[in-house]
C-alpha cells in the first residue's frame, strides 16, 4: 500500500520532531508542526500560545482555561469544555490536512486520528531517559527544574492526554507501524528508515 | 556502539522467526530458536517437547508439570517451580550464547536477558490479528480452534510469562530498540531494516 501521510508520535526530547522534519525535507511534502498549531488556533479563535500549551496535554477541566477561550465560547463550544473543543478542532484540523495531500504531522495524536487511513504511515520516536535529558539542555537550555523532571512532566501530560481521546496505551508498539529508539540507532538513521519506507511503497 | 547480538520477540504468527532466520543468514551468524529449546533442554533434563511448550508460557505452578521433569528433580530444581527452574536454565542458555558471540536469538524473553549488554540490538515484531490469522493458517494448517482464539491464546500465554519474570509490559516499545508491524511493513523490507541497522553500527 503506498504511504504519503506520516504521522510522528514521540517522547520529548527524543528528537522526533527533528526527524519529521528531515522526513519531510527528504521528501519535499510539508511538514506540520507549529503551522497546524497555528492553524488550529485560527479556526477556534483560540491564543496560538494557549494552543500551543493545551494541544497535547492533559484535559484540565479548570474554569480558569475558560479565561483564555475566545469570545462568544458558550455558543461556539456548544457545551464542551475547552480541552474537548480543542481536541474537536484538532481532529477537524488533521483530517483536512491530510486529504490535502502527501504531509508529515508530528504530534497531536495524529496516529490515532489518522489511524483508518491506510494510506498513513505511524511512527512512534523514543529514547532513553539520559539521552533526552542530555538534548534537551542542549537545544532548549536549563530551567529551574532538573531536565528529568521536566521530561517526567511533559511525558505524563501527553501520555494522560493520549490516554483520555484515544482510549489507548501511549508508546503500546501496536499503536504505531515502526517505534524507533533514537538514542540507539540515531536522528539520521531513524530519518533514512522512514524515508526508505515511503519510498519503497511508492514504487 | 557496534551492534553483534539480535533477540527478536514476536507475536504469534507475525513473522519474526521468519525475520530472526533471514537477518541471520544474510548476517552470515548462528540462529537460535528450537536449537536453543534443545540445548535448553539438554542442560536441564526435561524432554525437550516440554521445555518447548512452557518456555515462554504462563507459569502454571500446577502438580502436573512435574509428572515431566527429570528424574532426581527435588534435589535438582532446589525448591524452584518448574517454570521458575526452567527460567533460571533459560537465563543461563541464553547469557551464555551471547557470549559465546554474534548471533540471533528468538523468543525466550531475550530482550530483557540481555538487556545489559549495550552490544544487543532488541527487535519487536507485531502485526493486526488478520495478517496474523492468514499467516497461521496458510503455514501451520486448520486446527479445531479458530486462528483468532489460537492467536489469543499463544499471546495471552507469552505476555503472562513475559511480565511475570520481567515486571515489563509485553509490546511496549521503550521495551525494545525498534518495533516493527509485518503486515504494514512486509517480512522482506523488516528483515532488511535490521541487516542495515547491524551493519550500520559495524561500519
Amino acid at each position: 500500500m503506498e504511504k504519503k501521510i506520516i504521522t510522528i508520535s514521540r517522547e520529548f526530547g527524543s528528537g522526533g520532531r527533528t526527524i519529521g522534519r528531515k522526513v519531510a525535507e527528504a521528501l519535499g511534502i510539508p511538514f506540520y508542526d507549529k503551522e497546524l498549531v497555528d492553524q488550529i488556533a485560527m479556526e477556534s479563535g483560540f491564543a496560538p500560545k494557549f494552543v500551543e500549551e493545551h494541544g497535547e496535554h492533559s484535559p484540565s477541566g479548570s474554569l480558569f482555561s475558560y479565561a483564555f477561550a475566545p469570545q462568544g465560547v458558550p455558543g461556539i463550544m456548544n457545551g464542551l469544555s475547552t480541552a474537548d473543543f480543542l481536541w474537536n478542532i484538532q481532529c477537524n484540523v488533521i483530517l483536512q490536512l491530510a486529504d490535502k495531500g502527501p504531509c508529515v504531522i508530528v504530534g497531536r495524536n495524529a496516529d490515532y486520528i489518522l489511524k483508518d487511513r491506510p494510506d498513513a504511515l505511524h511512527v512512534y520516536v523514543f529514547a532513553d531517559t539520559p539521552y533526552r535529558a542530555e538534548r534537551i539542555v542542549r537545544l532548549y537550555g536549563d530551567s529551574e527544574k532538573t531536565p528529568e523532571q521536566r521530561l517526567a512532566e511533559k511525558d505524563k501530560r501527553r501520555r494522560v492526554n493520549y490516554q483520555h481521546y484515544t482510549g489507548r496505551t501511549w508508546g503500546q508498539a501496536q499503536n504505531y507501524d515502526i517505534c524507533l529508539d533514537t538514542g540507539v540507532l540515531g536522528i539520521e538513521q531513524c530519518t533514512d528508515i522512514v524515508v526508505n519506507i515511503i519510498k519503497n511503497s511508492q514504487e
